[in-house]
């Protein structure tokens, strides 16, 4: 209930003020009335999101006292921020990453265990339906890196084979840039495979390489500021359907890697890390490397 | 100290991490890795906020398991609120401002007891250096709201009046509009008067009016998803300078407005709302006010 009391004021006069939500001098229920203020919200899910933010938010500024100069300099980061998105970038995007919380997100996602395969960010370069090789093909141009037979299967919790399951796959090439980072936008180092019958699959591509995210943008000024190097450990995405399964999208990072205990976007688990074996006689390096998929709706 | 481990992968292939920051499987350290990824950074405060900051974000996404189209909305709205920003529109001050972070900000700044007025936000629509006018000259054009007659003082912490202090003061017309949202961007309702030798002030406007704060953003979007209204209750701005105190960035709020125990900024403080006098016989309302600075560097 909202009752209305008068208090004085300066000069002697009478102002009328709100009890509810106007609080007395020197007591502060301000993060309660931001709280408050979306008690109209028809949308439970929205009103509990907000609250939950709202509380946060207040408890991170008031935790370190922020002073107006540090906000404004929060405002402007934002600012910038949204002037470097465009059609071919998302420093948004980045700016999650690189606090981990798209990581943090995929990760609650995926906490129920269903025994597939553990998952990996989507990250920003992958793109929908990609060309399609045949069994034992190559996803690469000629000479773009160093050859990289990759090979595997595709299982179902009991460890059965799923035929024809569709792998999207897509990595850098052997310069650490993705196709559509060429000025050209010619597709490559990208394809779909599909299992056989005994849920087996097979393709060559290239070894891929660990690589900067850009840093051109807010987000680079802000990981050098903070003393962070701007570095992916090497690795392959696989993003995997099939009829009745649950999408996998994921990703196999390089063993040995540098990078692998600092990437910049915090998407490497353990249960991702596989050796591409190197030096066959022809100089063909070898990933092999098995997947699991859970069933629609399994828990 | 990093030491490197060996675990079996899927295939029985041996891979090698790094004990230090990749978890073991099924444990999550993803905060505390994206925390220590600052370790090196050589300014203690920029570290502290950054921790504290990645601390909060991440309990905020873990307590209400924020879901990846959730997130992708999220991105989404912050890429869009860039957008809407130019030289003209702060729509991330604008989200800062609705969300209290403004306020709260502002408010930890002058919670020490330093015996001067309270504080509120300066807003968007401040410009340095406005027109100077005699004392008791009006800072408003004729003819564009009801005419208010506007005195105090100024005094310091004994009470004793400041001679010289600038007041900077605006507010909305009789229309609730700032000069700088009408298109001609013609200077009204804005002024600087200076206290004569006893403190005094007295300048003439126009009665202020509640408004609606910009609607056609996504921050617009957000409050009328979250069932709020967009109203600030009519204000006066003052920011008061002089030699040797602190400047102070206030308003007065006036008594009896509707939106006062639900300001859309969170600007509101009990201690700043006043009664504008209405009803002599020229129709001309009244607004009496004193300020209190407080000597630079009083804590």
């Amino acid at each position: 209930m909202v009752v209305a009391v008068s208090v004085p004021g300066e000069n002697g006069s009478v102002a009328t003020a709100s009890a509810a939500t106007v609080p007395a001098e020197g007591v502060s229920t301000l993060t309660d009335d931001v709280v408050a203020s979306a008690a109209a919200c028809d949308d439970a899910r929205l009103r509990f999101v907000f609250e939950t933010l709202v509380r946060h938010l207040h408890a991170f500024v008031e935790e370190v006292e922020l002073t107006s100069d540090e906000w404004l300099e929060g405002v402007r980061f934002l600012t910038a921020t949204g002037h470097k998105c465009d059609e071919y970038r998302q420093e948004f995007m980045m700016l999650s990453d690189t606090l981990g919380v798209t990581s943090l997100v995929d990760e609650i996602a995926h906490r129920a265990s269903t025994g597939a395969s553990e998952s990996s960010v989507l990250g920003p370069f992958y793109t929908e339906n990609p060309p399609g090789v045949a069994h034992g093909e190559s996803i690469a141009a000629p000479g773009c890196g160093v050859p990289l037979d990759v090979r595997g299967h595709v299982r179902d919790a009991d460890g059965a084979g799923i035929a024809g399951a569709a792998l999207d796959v897509w990595g850098t090439d052997g310069d650490g840039l993705y196709d559509s980072q060429h000025s050209e936008h010619v597709v490559d180092c990208r394809g779909r495979v599909r299992t056989t019958e005994d849920g087996s699959f097979a393709f060559k591509t290239v070894v891929p390489q660990s690589y900067s995210i850009p840093t051109d943008g807010p987000v680079g000024a802000m990981l050098q500021r903070l003393g962070r190097h701007t570095f992916r450990p090497a690795h392959l995405h696989f993003r995997i359907t099939a009829e009745g399964f649950a999408p996998l999208t994921t990703a196999i990072y390089a063993a040995g890697d540098p990078y692998l205990a600092s990437d910049a976007v915090f998407g490497v688990r353990t249960s991702l890390i596989e050796e591409f074996r190197h030096g066959d006689a022809s100089g063909t390096a070898t990933l092999e490397r098995d997947f699991t998929l859970a069933k629609t709706g399994a828990t």
